[in-house]
Formats: structure tokens, sequence, C-alpha cells
């Protein structure tokens, strides 16, 4: 069994079968997404897909996966860690995955939140602890651990990724809140 | 029909009604406690129970109020808006009702995530704004809108409730990530 767990690079017919399953996703939704439909719309047997992923769980880990992973690349020319954050922040809220997910199947974000970190959040963390330790290193971030100033700069922006619709009234806006965060970010970051 | 959401204050029977929800909840999870199993611990019948909460979805509502506000409670004595808002992070993560949803019953959090507010996170969202003012006022918070500050700090806070525990390992502590999370909130705070 290949999986991106093993193995990050897919190209090739893999990456086919995942576009097949996305778009399944996004038509009707995580539940009714089968391994059989997703052969079906990528042209190939049930078998092919099989040979790659299990089960749907298994295939769906990288799917996810492989999006966030792309939009958090989106992000890699934006210049300062906060600046780079916030923008992660606000590609993955629009995202059409994400939006679809959280819309339709949202308990399949739960695991990220409750049980264990996941690829994508790993990959964050670790962009995340690099440049904390390079501006250490150059004096513009404060001493301290900085996996433990990472993963609080990712705990705090959890919220701001689910949740931040749920805050916005004529009262405070997304811009207020997303600026909010950038002030967060700098300021928890700054020596 | 009542419900804490007409009626905030809920004395007597009512209050036993829900103290044998809650117990059922924590025996057998959410998905498994009826309005005929809460009548049964209660001693009483189904219909006074129906007569307060038409449904369960109805009285978890405001069993999780009751809780929260419960918890919410207990830091009034904490000084300072940091200290309290961290203690009732910390009170949050420990309550047993809490901590039983989550491993049990995680999708109930989910709609106070991504849909909607739920009445107690508007209690500490007034809790927090109001004390931001009057922190402006004596200039020991930094200027701007008081709304938006509050909301950006309780989104802030979700992570450290919902899921420091995917954060701890060997390199970042249970306690550093509060420390961290202190931080934060005094930073952003600060004038």
């Amino acid at each position: 069994m290949t999986s991106l767990r093993h193995n990050e690079s897919l190209d090739g017919p893999q990456d086919a079968y995942l576009d097949a399953a996305r778009a399944c996703i996004l038509d009707v939704g995580w539940r009714r997404t089968t391994l059989t439909e997703v052969a079906r719309r990528a042209g190939v047997s049930r078998m092919t897909i099989y040979r790659s992923w299990a089960d749907m769980p298994t295939l769906l880990g990288d799917l996810m996966t492989r999006e966030w992973t792309a939009v958090v690349a989106t992000t890699a020319g934006t210049d300062g860690l906060v600046d780079r954050m916030v923008a992660t922040v606000r590609a993955l809220r629009a995202n059409e995955l994400f939006v679809r997910i959280v819309e339709v199947d949202p308990e399949l974000v739960l695991p990220y939140l409750l049980a264990r970190r996941g690829r994508s959040q790993e990959l964050i963390l670790t962009i995340a602890e690099e440049a904390i330790r390079t501006g250490q290193a150059a004096g513009e971030v404060r001493k301290g651990n900085p996996t433990a100033i990472a993963r609080a700069l990712v705990l705090a922006a959890h919220g701001f990724v689910l949740s931040a619709h749920t805050m916005v009234d004529d009262r405070a806006s997304e811009a207020d809140l997303d600026a909010e965060l950038a002030l967060v970010l700098h300021r928890t970051l700054a020596p």
C-alpha cells in the first residue's frame, strides 16, 4: 500500500485519482464518496484505486495533505513569518475543499483538533519553528523554546481558521479579526 | 417550553433533572442518553422532563451552558483578565463533562466552533470585553475596538482548550504551552 505517509511525492496516475476524489467530495460530500465512485470518475477499475489506498479514510488523508500542503506552498513568497501565517489562515479559510468539508462533513476535522497533529499541521509547525530559530539567531524574535513558541502560534491560529466567521458581525469585521491575528503574532514574536 | 435561553436561572427540580442528564452522559455518553433515561434517573415521569425540554439537544444546550458558566464562575476570583483567561482554559480542559464530551461525543462541540457562538462563549466574550474597556480607560490595555480584541483573544484561546494535548510531548510540555498562552494574552493587551 503506498501512501503519502511513506511516499511524499505523488505523481502521475495517483495524482489524477486524488483529483477524481476531490471532485467527488466537492459534488456530493465525503460520506457519499466511495472508492467505486472515485474509480468511475477516474475511468479506472476499483482495483486500480484500491492498489493505492485500502479505504477512503486513507485516501482522504492523502488528499487533505496534498491540498493543505499546496495552500501552504502558495504563501511561500510572503515575506516574514507573521504575514505568511496570516496569509495561510486566509487561504485555508477560502479553500474550496476546506469550505466544503466544514459545511458538509465537519466531523472530518475533529481528529486533527482532538486526537493528533496531521501531516499538514506538522509541515506548518516545521516552517514556523525554522523561521523562529532563524529570527532568534538574528535577534528579531524573542528567546524561548522555539518548538513551544511555534506550537502556541499554531494553536492560537486554529480558531482564526475554523471559527472566525462565528465572530464576525457589525461590531467586528473579518478584516478586524485578521488585523488582530497579525498583531497577536507580531507581539508574541517580538524580542 | 422553558429553557435557559429564556430563563437564565434554573432552580429546584430543573436543576436536579440536569444533574440526572449529566450523570447519564458521564456514564454512557450523549448518544445513548435519552429523555426517558434522564427521567428514570431523576425519578420522575418522561412528561415531567418533556415539560422543560422538547428534546435532548435543547436539554444538552442548557446543561452545557450551566456547566461552562459554573467553570467561568470558579475563576471569578482570579485577578486580571489574562490570568483569568488562562485559569478558565485550564479549568475547561480539566472539566469532567468537557473531557467526556471530547472523548465520546466530540461532534457536539462542532456547532460552537463552526456555526455560531454558544451562550457560554457569549458570557466569556462579555467578561473579556468589559475587562478590556476598563483596562483601556485605566490606560492599562492598548486602544482599539474592544469587541474585536475580545473576540480575537477568545479565538486564540480556542486551540488551547481543544487541542493543547495534541501539541504536548517531550519537546513542549502543557506548562510550556500555558506559559505561551499567558504571554500571548499579556502582549496582545499591553498598551
